[in-house]
């Protein structure tokens, strides 16, 4: 074994960094543990990525999911064997069901002691090594149990290929005795290609015809985007088939903000019977509709209540097509797309007229005639809307937050950050972490958090990295004394729904001690931390006046602002999802 | 279905909680959600069960570990689909690898739901609904995934008998459309019979004098005990073992505390080459070692290094005997113990006089000859040994705490908790929590939590159930100012061994608002939260008075001693198995 990285050779720890760096990623979540220390030497030491060092690795996978929808590429959590790695589950079955490429990398003991099934810490006691794997393989695209120096580096370049191609997490086990250990650095020379693959060309051709015929013969046909036009990478793909075809485009609550919303064609949220009526009748009155990377989840399509016909439905997918019955496997949407933008281009500016005549205005409105003070979920998010910059990042809760802040418009390029199909109360906290850190990265605009009181509690120890890295995101914590969408479902008066009472005014200077600065004993070497600024919101009036404050909007310290709200009161759409979700499982 | 339990038939969710109380089960851990609901429902309204209601899930497992831990009977866990269940399997894993009873039960979407593979919130998006209970397979002793009515409640009994009979957890996936669902409830009338299989009378026979002739023909005989004469529900054999024999007895780190270390023959902590050399010359030079219970892991013996020759060592376990290299399967310690007490006690008064002679004794001394006012390692744990009272409960975290407290002698039925072989840090604070819930069932003494400033961020806001639950712990905190223990193993000076600063002080009114108790907003119906106390230490005199202090001896409310210690400080007995640590999986 070799030390030190010779011209022709290198550490398989830093060969797998030296990937994540071709591949953009730049910051390593994760906790240290005793059989991963050997990679964090090479992190520390490496000059193009940073230690994020979270709370624990249950946030640090949160915190991996935001980073890598930001990022766009493929994020990286280190945990430790056994006690590390089975805490970030959770976080990484998130990004198994809402399709984020993230590796997970265990550092395990040393291959003579799992050969002998040594009883070490952190083991099972019985001497089985391969459980951890065995759990993690069932929420992973891939992994790779490192053995032996032969084919790691082919097996690490495997994984992260299949990581970005299908947009899901992958694990790998690393050794402590390999990690250092030194194998070709050739390789490295080629970047990993994980560009979608050429559809068949007679296939591809034969669906365009198809496709292009039910088009043509539409009198009316819609755009619905959705979550995995974002996570297969067909963002500009999607902007170019709306711009050229002049249809009429609507996004899924997962599909937010990938099409700008002051798009002149973009119409408002659909999400079957929870849909407002005019966006509503033009979908469901549209004799095709063209679904891009749909997700229909209960929480995406209003409980599975669309009102479209699968016979007049196109679904453009990451792997495959299906236009009405039909179905196309292999025909993916990457490649597709350009060519049906070219075909529907031709009668582009003659739909374009026609759109504009059906298209609905969505709007950050007001209620004005509500003349109380209470905060209430329907003037919050408008005026949110309102607030927003471009390049702003918006995380929303599951909860009131991700049902609210549909109501909201975003300005251009704002990244809507949810998480509607896992739903894992507690998320956002960590994952805002990571788009923080991912928005510094890319010289992004400000990042926002809404969370409630409750989800708040899970993760709240992740404020504390924040601060650790001079990250100044704004908090907004809605405050309604408990899990306020548990009580809209089941247990409006049930004590199991309360949560203990934080000071949040607290909050900041808990996780964040300015006294430790001055102590000569601390050998922090950390970035500068956050300065931090606590604001209670009460009134409508004190939360305007706020939000156009000019100090308020310049994001030079983390903020924290809780708003004060009402239990009981949630958002529309919530109210009508609880009522379905509470009749599918009622308990009587 | 029927909403109403008749005298003949009992909803599920009842029969199970029914049983959960037959076995000592008084508090139900866990965090709600949609899935689950309709249970929590049936805990709120049971008479006698008390829903925890913890902060994540995580901490949940961890409370229900350190709550069996203390019951010596099974502790429950409640989470919901995929998000809440996988947060909660590194706690689970815990008690796998530690030898306690947990069922974890899992609210899960409605049979038909599952059947159809519908897209549902919580799911990983692709259908498999069986994903997770695959996970939770690998660390589970047994599981029911009930489907139908039909079986549901032998389902249960076997699952709950599996879970005790083996000291592991269990699983269990109760649908929401069943819980409300009714089965007959005849067999409630019969308790579980969960008690120690009887041994084959003749092979006992056999063991028994091979064993008494080895011991009887030994110039010296010595008793380990260790951690699963706890587990096994063992300790009045254990005890009657040594009383009858006479025998010397020292304990291993996971035994300590089984056996009263004021006994006359208690001689301290066997652990290998990290033995003091007065315990480490009377155990090595023993011609027979009787262990019980034993759990050699690494941490647990010193890195494996017993001098101690297999060809003369007795191990009694559970389910099995050694003597030397003969293996005798099924033959289990739990009835083999009074037998072989029998047998010893013949000869008992005579042994009893050698060991008085041999004994080594065991103090709390403190070194007095270092005059600083600096808290070192050194001197804190005997300090602490002195602070204890009869009945306390002693919580160490795995990093300085467990290994220091090492040096303590504790009082008589004093409950000695640590997690020395699975050694996930964090777990100690959610621990805590059971153990303090447990100690007021059982109206035993104080409960103590050692934690570093490290740990504890990992799981801090647990603090804040213990504040709603009006608990009143001690927790003393270590600030070393980062992860000590990963720091002694290696990475001394990397910064991926720092930690975000808190500020200790706010912690307790953070997490515990006491200005909440009087908005009258709040529906709160919990029991009265805790009274509070914070105290900063930095020298030896000041904990000293402290510790001194009658008022302070009273556990009238929860107090938050921060004690700051120096970085590098460490106990001996750390120091040394970091050495074997960091050498086992050295990096270059």
């Amino acid at each position: 074994m070799s030390s030190n990285n010779t011209n022709d050779q290198v550490k398989i720890g830093a060969y797998l960094l030296e990937r994540l760096v071709q591949l953009g990623t730049h910051s390593v979540q994760g906790v240290p543990g005793d059989f991963n220390m050997g990679l964090l030497d090479l992190i520390e030491d490496h000059p193009s990525l940073s230690w994020v060092g979270n709370s624990n690795e249950l946030n640090a996978a949160y915190a991996a999911d935001g980073y890598a929808r930001i990022k766009g590429t493929i994020a990286a959590v280190v945990t430790t064997f056994g006690v590390g790695e089975l805490s970030a589950l959770n976080g990484i079955a998130g990004s198994f069901s809402e399709r984020l490429p993230v590796i997970h990398i265990v550092g395990v003991p040393n291959t003579a002691a799992q050969g002998a099934h040594s009883l070490l810490h952190h083991t099972l006691g019985d001497g089985r090594f391969n459980a951890f794997e065995n759990m993690s393989k069932q929420i992973s695209a891939d992994s790779a149990i490192l053995k032996t120096k032969q084919g790691a580096g082919d097996a690490i370049d495997r994984i992260l290929v299949s990581a970005i191609k299908s947009a899901r997490p992958v694990y790998l086990a690393l050794p402590t005795d390999l990690v250092h250990d030194t194998i070709p650095a050739d390789a490295l020379k080629k970047a990993l290609d994980c560009s979608a693959d050429d559809n068949d060309p007679s296939a591809e051709k034969y669906v365009l015809k198809v496709a292009q015929k039910h088009i043509a013969e539409a009198k009316s046909a819609v755009i619905l985007v959705d979550a995995c036009a974002v996570r297969h990478g067909c963002v500009a793909e999607t902007n170019d088939l709306i711009n050229k075809s002049g249809l009429p485009v609507f996004a899924t609550p997962m599909g937010k903000a990938i099409v700008d919303e002051n798009h002149a064609q973009y119409g408002g949220i659909y999400v079957g019977n929870l849909t407002s009526e005019d966006v509503k009748n033009v979908v469901e009155e549209a004799d095709v509709l063209i679904t891009i990377g749909s997700l229909k989840s209960d929480f995406n399509s209003g409980n599975f209540s669309y009102r479209t016909p699968k016979e007049s439905t196109i679904e453009l997918h990451s792997d495959y097509t299906t236009i009405g019955y039909s179905h196309y496997p292999g025909i993916g949407m990457k490649k597709l797309l350009p060519k049906l933008s070219d075909l529907l281009s031709q009668d582009g500016k003659k739909r374009l007229e026609q759109t504009k005549k059906v298209i609905p205005k969505f709007e950050n409105k007001l209620a004005s005639e509500d003349k109380s003070q209470v905060i209430t979920q329907e003037w919050l998010w408008p005026r949110m809307g309102q607030f927003f910059k471009e390049q702003d990042q918006v995380i929303v809760e599951t909860g009131t937050s991700s049902f609210g802040m549909l109501e909201a418009k975003l300005p251009a390029k704002t990244r809507w950050v949810s998480q509607v199909l896992w739903g894992s109360i507690g998320w956002s906290v960590g994952a805002t972490l990571g788009v923080a850190l991912a928005a510094r990265e890319e010289k992004l605009g400000r990042t926002h958090l809404f969370v409630g009181d409750g989800s708040l509690q899970l993760t709240v120890q992740e404020v504390g990295t924040m601060i650790k890295h001079g990250l100044t995101p704004y908090l907004f914590v809605l405050n309604n004394d408990g899990y306020e969408i548990e009580r809209q479902i089941h247990g409006e008066q049930r004590s199991y729904n309360d949560i203990p009472a934080y000071d949040h005014s607290l909050l900041l200077d808990f996780f964040g001690n300015d006294k430790v600065k001055s102590n000569a004993q601390s050998h922090r070497n950390d970035a500068k931390t956050s300065e931090k600024q606590y604001c209670k919101v009460e009134t409508k009036q004190h939360l305007d006046e706020l939000l156009k404050d000019v100090k308020f909007n310049k994001p030079d310290r983390i903020r924290l602002i809780e708003i004060m709200m009402r239990r009981g009161d949630a958002p529309k759409a919530l109210k009508r999802q609880a009522e379905a979700t509470g009749s599918a499982n009622k308990y009587e």
